[in-house]
């Protein structure tokens, strides 16, 4: 019986999670589980999951939690520091499925445990990956990626040499804007932004994937999870979303993980690791899909993805200023406060305005304060653009 | 410094064999090479890569190369018997690229060196694959197939846990008569068969690709290599041949092997194993390809694909009967003696006589009396038929 600690239980890929614990009961029980603010669905998770302890986010939530669960005998814990707490608690995986930087402290602390800890939430590996990994590796940790992409790449080199290796390839659907002007992405809406053709997904991820930022944090994640060198990672446009990953070789063999775009094919395998379950999935008939199509990402088009990489290249803690800038702009054009093309424009002028990259960043307090610089600069920004 | 043999040194798979050894000079050395027949160039690569011990189809052919040869110190060895002498030198690895029934004797030779065996005779494990499985595993000789499709699975399934493995699929580039309608094969030629859209083969092995034969043989190969059930087998038609096979598992993931279409790339990964070398093969260029595509076999259409199937399910000497009343009616065929579609019905005809599959296949005769009783059948069906 493999005990899990899902952080973010309310979410889709909390949905996707409890699909798997209801397909596979003799397998999975449930230890924690959190919600940011929606206390109906937790309350409703937690009735029928029975988990041993609760997390929310604020005191005026965990009161109406309390009330509606009278009978529950677990613990309720509250915000960041409950989250915290929760994440220490000794569990087979956590599923760390928090969205943004938010997740952060809690990843940390599960990296501590010496069992699997599979990962959706990307910015905990943009702005801490090396405190993440080196946290990981001295626990004997198991990092496990969600994301379809890296997970992708993971299950290529499982067991496998790395010796070879040439290149690390992460497929982009390309977005709802992959066929776009620049004159049209002048006048896309958040509406728009957040109707994403392959996956369904938070309105901040689908906004990454319309902006090719998603790519370009991914990228940064892989760089860090796999401990490759920036020039060997690149990005395929693949509208389909059925190859994730691919990883090639110098004798020329290029491997690929494919599979439907379905978040419970990456999430079984995190979960059962290093075994293999049903996860619900139709198999994937790959004669009734019948073409896959390949390309080249428009750099011009859509410049997050450049930004990305450029932090990739530069390293310290300039991918986590991207990440902070980007969640204060992605977070402004979801309120209508500037255009989808400004989203680049303030990423790019708050890491212009950043001049020394010699900071040590092994450091929790180096990575918040580099956050907290990137959010300032974004705000003023902001201020000057309205 | 790994020593090669290598064997069918002037056919397809040597030239490519050599390819390899002419960019690692510092990494293999020639051991054997051996030629069917042709002299000439079998004298012209001795002279250059300086092996130790030479294989030539006879005696006249023998006399021939030991005068070209005068300085040769090594080893000029005669036929089957040569061939099996051959096999048994201590090596690193063994390509055994000899095409047909012939390669069987030395294979098994070969098998109980405990080295890697890269096996592209595919009749070695169609006809005798549970025997050749037996040998290599006693003397813990590793077998890795050349096969690109083969190759891809191996790779796919190296250092990786079994459990889970709900498909195993061959690509299959459909052949030159992908599109054909059936009055179109029946005026199809034996130059018609030999043009290969993909791949630059032999005569015998091009025809196989064109019934579609080569991937049912393919498929038996498979079975006893990856010693699979024959449920779990599949082909999809996938013209470009860059997806080599794929493998898929419970969870819903598709792991697949990509490359150009070229021999050095399979081969590089056996003569290399487990490392990674150079092959010389350009990087896989998925967005200038642009789009994959995949179908389902035609099995109305292409019966020898049906026949290979249903003589996997019935297995014990079913596929060397198979193999065997297929060679026959290929050569007839490449002689102009019977039509293309013929060749089917030869050999749905012969297996249709063999009334006891009871025998023990674990030895090599009864695989040799299996194999002598299609090809007898095949000539009387082809006497009768002239």
């Amino acid at each position: 019986m493999r005990r899990i600690s899902l952080f973010g239980a309310t979410g889709t890929i909390g949905d996707n999670a409890l699909q798997l614990v209801d397909l596979h009961p003799e397998r999975f029980t449930i230890e924690v589980m959190s919600a940011h603010q929606n206390v109906e669905k937790l309350v409703a998770l937690a009735r029928h999951y029975q988990p041993k302890c609760l997390v929310i986010g604020d005191a005026e939530a965990a009161a109406q939690v309390k009330q509606s669960l009278a009978d529950f005998s677990g613990d309720i814990l509250i915000g960041e520091a409950g989250l915290v707490e929760a994440a220490q608690r000794p569990c087979d995986v956590t599923v760390m499925a928090i969205v943004g930087f938010a997740g952060l402290k809690p990843a940390l602390a599960a990296a501590q445990l010496g069992h699997i800890l599979a990962l959706a939430n990307k910015e905990c590996l943009v702005a801490a990956g090396p405190l993440l990994m080196r946290q990981a590796s001295q626990h004997n940790t198991t990092v496990l990626p969600i994301d379809s992409e890296h997970n992708a790449i993971f299950q290529l080199l499982d067991g496998r040499r790395a010796d070879g290796l040439e290149k690390m390839i992460l497929t982009a659907s390309g977005g709802p804007f992959r066929e776009a002007s620049r004159s049209d992405l002048e006048n896309v809406t958040p509406s728009m932004a957040v109707a994403h053709p392959n996956w369904d997904m938070g309105a901040k991820i689908s906004v990454d994937s319309a902006t090719l930022m998603n790519k370009g944090l991914e990228l940064i994640e892989a760089h860090y999870l796999f401990q490759v060198a920036p020039e060997k990672l690149d990005v395929l446009v693949h509208p389909q979303s059925v190859v994730h990953g691919l990883v090639s070789f110098s004798d020329g063999s290029v491997l690929a993980q494919k599979g439907s775009p379905d978040m419970r094919t990456p999430l079984a395998h995190c979960m059962a690791y290093p075994e293999r379950i049903n996860a619900g999935v139709a198999p994937l008939d790959l004669a009734a899909i019948g073409s896959l199509t390949f390309a080249k990402p428009d750099r011009d088009l859509f410049p997050c993805l450049a930004l990305a990489e450029a932090a990739m290249r530069a390293g310290g803690v300039i991918p986590t200023l991207l990440n902070g800038a980007n969640e204060e702009a992605v977070a402004a054009f979801l309120a209508g406060r500037i255009g989808f093309l400004q989203i680049a424009d303030l990423v790019a002028d708050v890491l212009a305005q950043f001049a020394d990259n010699s900071q040590d960043v092994a450091s929790l307090e180096a990575i918040f304060a580099a956050d907290h610089w990137a959010r300032e600069k974004a705000r003023i920004w902001l201020e000057k653009a309205a």
